[in-house]
């Protein structure tokens, strides 16, 4: 292949680090006002009045707005399945007068500059009544609790459970029974660019829509809803790029009705961009408490397992039901076992809500299983290599989410195989067996099966469309509503297409501004769904804009289309290179009028039904999302006396069909290693355990990994099956690189010390309480 | 029809005329620079050094350029035929060291603001070596004159002669033979917008730009090609509306590459908005001079013209030689006559350039030829009705410009039929007859055929494209790079799309931005080509788009796709309306997941090959632009004391083919009278006739017909032929309305005094004059 598998720097990397033009947050439209949020000191309140005379008289101020001036209805602000769906729960308002958590806006304030709205704001009086708030799924579930919603008796927002198999009989069966509890902390997405819109209405309250949300499609069918309005009084432009994402800015906030609704009032263009602190507090990947019990045979074969999940959703369910879904579906698919079952729990607290975050409940359930599996290797000396070999899907087998769809590649063991050489396991040795005060140690974590949406989960949105148009001069631009959150999707998409078009890898362009009136229907850009879903729409657009060029250039070669091959910028009759015509000439060709006037006297063109811009269009539902592997060593430096663990290197092995940029994979493989290793060992948002309130207010004390902190030693392989449904042989990747992280340092912390550590992060002091030094 | 045919207003109406946010010239970037040029005070020099360091020191002031600052290549910068064609002249530059006009702009200043831009220009000192200048044809042609233009001898940019049949015999066979000369003057297209643009680099030079132009992909190309830098490196946005254009927004002018060069140099955005001033001079209609040799028989019937034109260009040639050519093309074209010559002369002088207006050379050839007629008819005791019936084309005609297409719809006779009937001819008494000092009396013009593009001229530029898009809810966007000047074209081809659609008139949206990088090529807006070139092009959009509908509900109601058809939102097979599905019904369902859960459990969709968005594109060159028929009668009251001229009464009689918007094709005719009738009564710009400079300055000194002036009563008159070729049978209007307008006034103020005026405009000083009052 000419140009995918080829690393390809991003076309735009410079104005993107120079925090570009392209960015929504740098929109600026004629008149425009901004607006800010008064958000609630209480967890727990009801509204009794609000006065907002003396905001609304201060000068600057256009237009103030509390719950009385908003649609009153109950959404659910995230767009993965349709509205039909029953999974999601739709308890979320634009404002309420009932207060769920410490933060939640009460009004809203616009004006002719931030300050001022963010002034006007202070001069709102509310009289609150304060009620009893709960802020542990324990305290919430208890018997006389306080009732947050009125749908939810003790406050389980959502309660599943799923059995294959007989559990009882599993374990039953087990040689040996395993059992313990692991627990994650509430960590933030940490997009660089803040979550913002700029909604414009005009006189006819027909709304446009500019926002860093990952999607646009998504976005208009759920602002439309939540105000009550058609979805094509709403147009979403999707911007060249967004600044981050990672699942934080896959929900309506609060900020875009009000936005809307602004807009609507002062017939002006309305901007609310959320502080460091309001993304901190209206976004999270859920905490969670997960009980794992499992039973094994002597040579570790599973025969059963049972999981117990509960999750803080926090004060409003939003992702919350998908998200306990996908941690249940991590947990009972990743590994062959016959006999499984798990119960979730999705709890209402008066914490802020959580959301979506890379790994979608994936990182609550890979932390336990990886771990454990390195709990019970050690237990019983086997080798944690072999061990999950024994128990991992093979290629061939069943999709063990959807039975209709065969693993048709998975080359999970190769992974294993070759991680295991790079990283040198041969030299890992027992468990604190380093001797001296820093001890190194070696751990191995694995995401085998990962659940992605399309037919493994068919009533998830995964349609996507693509438009591939030729320039006169030969070169082509594409154009899709997938979002890049910084991944390098653009890139990838303009290689497919280049590769199928016969063009170089320079020749194919990304459109950047576009919005939902021209672009076809995408999902969101969320669960590891790019590089296969949108990429595959993009493959078809560009096989239809191939095909019409290829009809054009046989009016000019005088043989069928279906003779014609392109490569390389050339058109050439099959098995005669000599009879050629470059693409540019039968693009510029195409646009020519009907004669031209030469020196000669007018020439004619081409034949009139070869006249026209050439272009492409495709708009499919992909027909899977098949699993990638992922498979992780870490070695690590554990100072005994401090507790601070250093990062000595990683090695990353997956297996995600045809690497379509390496560039691209690796940076999403390093970028998933920081985000696993902020959330394994040091990110956690602290909050006042008596009111509720976020502690945490900016990067200066929310802890993320830096350059600093970063290892310098990242090793990617690729192990590069062909996946036959996959555009050029591609599947996705993403997610699955982030999640098992944290269990593989975990792994690393206890190979090197014996400690073991089931909660995260896994801090200084709990390695040094758990070496008996604390 | 349901939809097409139907009075249709324009849904933003409201955001128009409070000067809404869609117009260009309200875009703000974040960063914007603005910058002002400065211009020469000389009409004709030689700049032999600038000093512009003073006004690059001067605070706020972030770039200046000069000549030697830009690339010197030539262009011209009208985007009408390809690159290759010989008919146009490159004698223009971004900036240059010789000044050929006043105006003429010598350097360009980016500044902070457009106050300090414009202050900055004032520091910059340019040494000028001053030359002689010369202001009319006449001069300009003498021997000896200065020459303007190295490649241009005695300052001819152009000549051209065109000769049919045998002049000399048809002269000899005539029994009378007429002689007149007829002058037009320069006036302005007064769009309400003024030209501007932003042009927006980011850091690999490529460049976004917004502007009022009539034309995104014409602008693309001509910028490029100024600048030296490949088309892809330019994305042009389209604007959702204009205010205005009229043939004045056709070209690349200054400020375009000025912009985009001081954006590439300050890497921010910069904004150029032309004062009304420099929109005065920096395009106009040009002066004419038409000698008009005509040889009758008694009865009536042409036996030989005569037509030598020179037109004042100006001082590059811009429009000019198509202007020319289409002069030609209309005065030799209108009516049958078997010899006729035609001499042509584009002259450069030190005037200002001219450039594209509505009419296109047009205006300049019927005001002679229609002043003609009627001088003819008087003198021979004729009637101009029944004269122009003798020597019309007919239905089945060869086209006069293009043999090969016959004139399939061509209802003349009818109009000029059924507008006498309206206006009440029998009553127009003979000229002066009228008695006091206001007289009244009716005139007739009318433009019998009008030259338009496509396979008129199949060397123009004439391809559209469109896309058509469904929503979920069963409505769908209309996106095309056809730019709505206000001639309501937004409205029309929703209406087109609708009808074919099966859709109800306001369930189809067009789509308010999108730019070349998605959009299928269009050919500017121009040469009267809306309806029915980027009306087919709509057409077929919309029923690729139906088709995919059809099919996707042959899947659903389990019959073909042949079967089906769609009116009025539903889908229905044919001869059994009660199997029915709503189209809302199959476009949700396209693009619904796989399965949906119900409380029945899961239950699939569709059928897989339904997914996606039910999208149709559509690129193509019209077959033709069939012409229309535009006859018009006017009545007025002159005051013959004053020499003031009164409108009382206007009938227009059109063949349009079918009218697909009453409401926008009566909103033609009314505008373009208005346009007619400054021309013909009052619009003039001014100049010094000793130095070149423009007088005129402002709105208050360029008078232009508005409501006061404007008749109350015009009634409009559509004779709705079918065009078998057209969308629904439409043909194009736009130009045709304006062009009758001056000389219809012209012969009604004879026939109400009996005093005729041959040179434009038809002031009270030339009327008392003709009267011999003054």
């Amino acid at each position: 292949m000419q140009v995918v598998g080829h690393k390809v720097p991003a076309k735009n990397a410079l104005d993107k680090v120079t925090g570009g033009k392209g960015y929504a947050v740098n929109i600026v439209l004629p008149g425009m006002l901004h607006a800010k949020l008064l958000r609630s000191p209480y967890a727990h309140a009801r509204v009794l009045a609000i006065d907002t005379s003396a905001a609304e008289k201060y000068p600057g101020v256009k237009a103030v707005l509390t719950a009385a001036d908003v649609p009153q209805r109950l959404f659910h602000p995230v767009y993965f399945t349709p509205p039909e769906t029953e999974e999601m729960v739709k308890d979320m308002q634009i404002l309420s007068d009932r207060i769920r958590y410490a933060g939640q806006p009460v009004a809203a304030v616009a004006a002719v500059t931030a300050e001022i709205a963010e002034y006007a704001t202070g001069l709102i009086e509310v009289d609150y009544e304060e009620l009893p708030a709960v802020f542990t799924p324990e305290e919430a579930t208890r018997e006389g609790a306080p009732q947050l919603h009125e749908t939810a008796v003790r406050n389980i927002a959502k309660r599943r459970a799923e059995e294959m198999g007989d559990l009882e009989a599993g374990f039953a069966e087990a040689d040996y029974i395993f059992e313990g509890t692991y627990e994650t902390q509430r960590v933030h997405t940490c997009y660089m660019e803040p979550r913002m819109v700029v909604v414009d209405s005009d006189y006819q309250g027909h709304l446009t829509v500019h926002s860093s949300n990952q999607q646009i499609f998504g976005l208009r069918e759920k602002l439309a809803y939540a105000l009550g309005i058609p979805q094509t009084r709403v147009t979403v432009v999707k911007p060249p790029y967004i600044g981050g994402g990672f699942g934080g800015k896959l929900d309506l906030g609060h900020i875009e009705p009000l936005a809307a609704l602004l807009s609507m009032k002062c017939r002006k263009p309305v901007r609310i961009e959320q502080s460091r602190y309001e993304n901190f507090i209206t976004t999270a990947r859920h905490p969670s408490k997960v009980t794992l019990k499992t039973g094994v045979k002597k040579d570790g074969t599973f025969t059963a397992r049972y999981i117990r999940s509960v999750m803080d959703v926090g004060s409003h369910s939003t992702h919350g039901p998908m998200v306990m879904l996908a941690l249940g579906a991590a947990a009972m698919c990743a590994y062959r076992c016959p006999n499984i079952k798990w119960d979730g729990d999705l709890v209402y607290t008066n914490n802020m809500m959580s959301g979506g975050y890379r790994g979608y409940g994936s990182p609550q359930a890979i932390f336990p299983i990886e771990s454990q599996i390195d709990e019970i290797c050690d237990e019983l000396g086997l080798d944690p290599i072999e061990f999950r070999r024994r128990n991992a899907h093979q290629e061939g087998d069943a999709n063990p989410f959807n039975p209709e769809i065969p693993l048709t590649t998975y080359r999970y063991e190769e992974c294993l195989q070759q991680g295991a050489e790079r990283i040198g396991w041969p030299r890992r040795a027992a468990a604190g067996a380093d001797a001296g005060v820093k001890k190194r140690g070696i751990g191995l974590a694995t995401q085998p099966f990962w659940v992605s949406g399309c037919m493994g989960v068919p009533d998830f949105y995964e349609h996507s469309g693509a438009i591939v148009k030729f320039n006169p001069d030969g070169t082509a631009h594409l154009s899709t509503a997938t979002i890049d959150l910084g991944a390098g999707q653009n890139t990838t998409f303009c290689q497919i297409a280049a590769e199928e078009l016969g063009l170089e890898k320079d020749q194919v362009f990304m459109s950047p501004y576009a919005d939902t009136d021209i672009l076809p229907f995408d999902a969101p850009t969320h669960a590891s769904r790019g590089t296969y879903c949108s990429g595959t729409a993009v493959r078809a657009a560009a096989t239809a804009a191939k095909q019409r060029l290829l009809q054009v250039a046989s009016g000019m070669l005088g043989v069928s289309a279906e003779e014609l091959e392109v490569s390389a910028g050339i058109i050439t009759v099959k098995g005669s290179p000599g009879t050629a015509v470059p693409v540019s000439e039968v693009t510029r060709t195409a646009e020519l009028p009907f004669i031209v006037q030469t020196a000669d006297g007018p020439v004619p063109t081409s034949r009139p039904e070869d006249k026209g811009t050439i272009i492409g269009v495709a708009s499919l539902a992909p027909p899977s999302n098949p699993s990638p592997a992922s498979v992780e060593f870490v070695e690590v430096e554990v100072d005994t006396e401090t507790g601070i663990v250093e990062i000595l290197r990683v090695v990353f092995a997956h297996d995600i069909g045809k690497v379509i940029n390496p560039i691209a994979a690796e940076g999403q493989v390093e970028g998933g290693f920081q985000q696993g290793m902020g959330y394994a060992l040091m990110e956690n948002l602290v909050f006042d355990q008596e009111v509720g309130t976020c502690l945490t207010s900016d990067f200066l004390d929310y802890k993320m990994p830096t350059s600093m902190e970063m290892p310098s030693d990242i090793e990617s392989i690729f192990i590069e099956s062909n996946e036959p449904s996959g555009p050029f042989g591609a599947k996705s990747l993403a997610e699955p690189c982030l999640t098992v992280v944290a269990p593989a340092i975990a792994n690393a912390v206890f190979n090197a010390t014996g400690a073991r550590v089931r909660d995260l992060p896994i801090t200084p002091e709990k390695i040094l309480k758990a070496l008996g030094k604390l």
